[in-house]
C-alpha cells in the first residue's frame, strides 16, 4: 500500500459545512472504497462559497491524486462547481451539446417543459467529460488539474452511487490495477473500557506490521475491528481467534448485526414473543426491536409499571417480559426484571461510570437489558463482567 | 468580515473519516461560532494515521489562522494528537507533571487504580499550554504552529463543549475584539417543499444584500433563517413579519424548540394530560415526547390497538388519547386519531411524497401526529394545508 492513490473526498455546501446534515455519502463511499481497496485518505469541506471553492480545487488538487467533489451541481444560482472548475483551471464553461440533448429528451419525455434554470447544467469547463447520469438531470463530470484526476458528483445520494459505481471505481482500477482487497473483521463488546481492552490487548496479542487492531467507541459499547491484506489470511483468522477469545467475556456479537438485531434473531430462532415495559428509556428498548422486526407482541411505556409484569405474565404466559425501571439520579440505580415462564430474574443495578446527556444514558440502559435479554436468550448469567456496573441485589423473589 | 480568522476545523479518527460516526461537534462548534459572530471556514477530516496527521498539522496551519483539532486525545495507541503535534513542531513529547496530578486524583476520587495506558494523556507537546478538562481524563492543549494557533480537543461532546465555551471563545474574542455578533431568526414549517417555499420567498420578499434567508431541510420539517447585521435589526425584524405572515399556514414554531418541545409546552400550560398508542411509530412519538417532559401518562406500542382508544378514554377521562396506526405500503395511508374529552376526531391519510427509508419514514408520521396534537391545542384544524399528504376520509364517527 506504499504507492497508494492519495484520495481526497471534498463535499461541498453550507449544510454539510455546518454540519447540519449528515454526509451519508462520505460513509457510502469510504466504505465501497474500502471493500474495493482504495482508502479514502481526507475528507475536505467547504461551504457554498465560489472564490473559497476555486481556491480548493487548486489546492487541493496540488496535494492528491484522486479528488471526489460532491455536491453544488444543481439548476439554482448558489450551485457553483461547474463555474469553479472552470475558473481552476483557467478555462471557459461551455455547453455541452450532448447533455442538452439528455436534459431535453429527459423532460419532453415526462411530457414537461425543461426549466430555463437547468440549461445550466450542461455548461461545463471546456477540457471536462460527462459522466452519465441515469437517474438525475445533473450530470457528473471529469477533468484533470495540477496532474490530478477531479471527479463532479451530485448531492442526491441515488445519483452519486451510481456515478461512483459505474464510473469512479473503474477509473480507479484503471490507475491501480493491482490492487489488494482487504481483509476486515468486526466485533463489539460491553462492559470494559476502551483502554483497559487497550491495554491488555497490546500486552497480550502479537500484531505484526501489516495488520491492524481498531477501536470506535459508542457508549456503551466499543467495536474492535482487525484489518489486513486479503493474503495474510491466515495470520488474521488466528489473531482473530487470540482476540474473540481475550474478550469472550464481554463479547456482545460478531460483525455488523447490531445489539437489538442479534436479540430479534435469537427472539425469532427460538421463536420466543417478548412485552416489553420501559420506565427510564421511554420506549426505546421496543423502538430498537422493531426497527429490527422482532417477535414483540407489545411494549408500553410509563412511570411505575412494575406492577404490570405480573398482570402480563398472566395474560401471555409463554412470553418474555423484560422491564426496565425507573434511573435514580441521586445514587444512580435501577431495577432490570426479566420474567420467564419458569421464574423471574431481578436486578438491582447501579452504574458507576461517567454521566451523559438523557439520551446516551438511555442508550447506555436500553443496551444493558438488551443484553440480559442476549445472554437469557443463549443460557448465560443476564449479567456480565462489567467494571462500570454493580449488581447491587439479585434474583430478589418477586412479590 | 473582511479580514475575518480563517478558522478551520480539523476532525480525526477513522471513524469520522469514514462516516461511521456523526460528527455532531462540527454541527455545534459552527454554530456556537456563528452565534458569537465567527465563521467555520472549512473543515478538514483525516483518519488514524501518524504521518498524515503530521504532515496535515503542517500544511494546514499553514492555511489558517486557527486550527481547532477534535479528536485523538484518548488513552490507547490509536490516539495519535499529541504524538503529532510534537512531531509537526519538531518538538518533543514531555510529561506535564501538572496534567497527571489530576489524572491521579481524577482516579483516586473514584477509588480505582489509574490504568497505565492514562499516563500517555499527560505526555504533551513541550510548547504546549495544557487546557483543563473539569469533566474526563483527556486534556486539550494549545500552540502554536507557523503563526497559526492550534487547539486541541477531545472527541467526548461535553468535554469538547466545555473548552470551546472556556477557553477557544474568549481566544478568539482576544484575537478579534471588535466582532459583530449576527442577528439570526429561525422559524420551522411542514408541509411545503423547499423549493415551493423558496420560489414564492424569492418572488414576494425584497432582501437586501448583507441578509441571507437560508433554508435547511431534515424531512419532514423545512428551518428558514433570516440572518444579518445587528445593527441592520430594524430591517431583520420588518422582513421577519412578511415571512412569517407567508408561511403562517405551514408554520410550526419560531425558535429552535424542537416539535415535541412545542407540544410538550402547550400540554404542561394546559395541564392537559396524554395517553399516546403508536403502531407504525414504534414508541418513538411518546420517547420524544418524554425526552421534553411532557405530561405523559403512558405510551403503548403494538399492532391493531385501535381498540385501546375505547378501553383507555374510559380509564382517563380528561386525557387525551393520540392514535398513530399501521402505514400500508401498497396504498400509503394511514390512520391519526385523536381522542379528546369531548370527542374523537378520526383521519385516515395519504402519504404522497417520495419513500424514505423506514427510520426517516416514522420521523415524518411522528411529526404529522405531533402536528397534529399542536394544531388541535391551539385551535386550529388538526391537519394543516400540506403538499404531500391528502385527508382521504375525516371525522368518521368512533366505533
Amino acid at each position: 500500500m506504499n504507492n497508494a492513490l492519495k484520495i481526497e473526498m471534498l463535499s461541498t455546501g453550507d449544510e454539510v459545512l455546518y454540519g447540519q446534515i449528515t454526509d451519508t455519502n462520505a460513509s457510502w463511499l469510504s466504505d465501497f472504497l474500502f471493500q474495493h481497496g482504495f482508502t479514502m485518505t481526507s475528507r475536505f469541506t467547504v461551504g457554498d462559497n465560489l472564490n473559497q471553492l476555486i481556491d480548493t480545487l487548486i489546492k487541493r488538487s496540488k496535494e492528491n491524486d484522486i479528488l471526489i467533489i460532491n455536491g453544488g451541481l444543481g439548476p439554482t444560482s448558489d450551485d457553483l462547481s461547474a463555474q469553479a472548475a472552470a475558473q481552476a483551471n483557467n478555462e471557459a464553461l461551455v455547453l455541452h451539446q450532448e447533455w442538452l440533448t439528455v436534459l431535453e429528451q429527459y423532460f419532453a419525455s415526462r411530457a414537461r417543459k425543461m426549466p430555463p434554470a437547468n440549461i445550466k447544467q450542461a455548461m461545463l469547463p471546456k477540457s471536462a467529460s460527462i459522466i452519465d447520469n441515469p437517474v438525475g438531470t445533473a450530470c457528473g463530470f471529469k477533468m484533470v488539474i495540477n496532474n490530478c484526476t477531479l471527479f463532479f458528483t451530485p448531492g442526491v445520494p441515488s445519483e452519486f452511487k451510481v456515478m461512483v459505481e459505474n464510473q469512479i471505481l473503474p477509473d480507479l482500477k484503471k490507475l491501480q490495477p493491482n490492487i489488494i482487497k482487504p481483509l476486515c473483521y468486526r466485533l463489539t463488546t460491553m462492559g470494559r473500557t476502551e483502554s483497559d481492552l487497550a491495554d491488555e490487548i497490546e500486552k497480550k496479542l502479537s500484531v505484526p506490521a501489516g495488520i491492524d487492531v481498531g477501536y470506535r467507541s459508542a457508549a456503551p459499547i466499543i467495536e474492535l475491528k482487525l484489518t489486513g491484506k486479503m493474503s495474510d489470511q491466515p495470520i488474521i483468522d488466528n489473531l482473530w481467534e487470540q482476540l474473540k477469545h481475550l474478550v469472550s467475556d464481554n463479547l456482545l456479537y460478531e460483525g455488523t448485526i447490531g445489539l437489538a438485531g442479534i436479540v430479534s434473531k435469537e427472539l425469532r430462532d427460538k421463536s420466543q414473543q417478548l412485552v416489553v415495559l420501559e420506565e427510564q428509556t421511554a420506549g426505546l428498548i421496543a423502538y430498537q426491536l422493531y426497527g429490527e422486526n422482532a417477535p414483540l407482541i407489545k411494549s408500553e411505556t410509563s412511570t411505575n409499571i412494575t406492577h404490570r409484569i405480573t398482570e402480563l405474565t398472566a395474560q401471555f404466559p409463554h412470553a418474555l417480559i423484560l422491564y426496565l425501571g425507573q434511573f435514580s439520579d441521586d445514587n444512580s440505580q435501577f431495577t432490570l426484571q426479566l420474567a420467564t415462564p419458569k421464574q423471574t430474574y431481578r436486578y438491582r443495578l447501579k452504574y458507576r461510570s461517567r454521566r451523559y446527556n438523557r439520551q446516551t444514558e438511555q442508550q447506555i440502559f436500553s443496551a444493558i437489558a438488551l443484553d440480559a435479554l442476549r445472554r437469557y436468550l443463549t443460557n448465560q448469567p443476564l449479567i456480565g463482567p462489567n467494571t462500570w456496573l454493580d449488581v447491587i441485589e439479585n434474583n430478589v423473589p418477586n412479590q
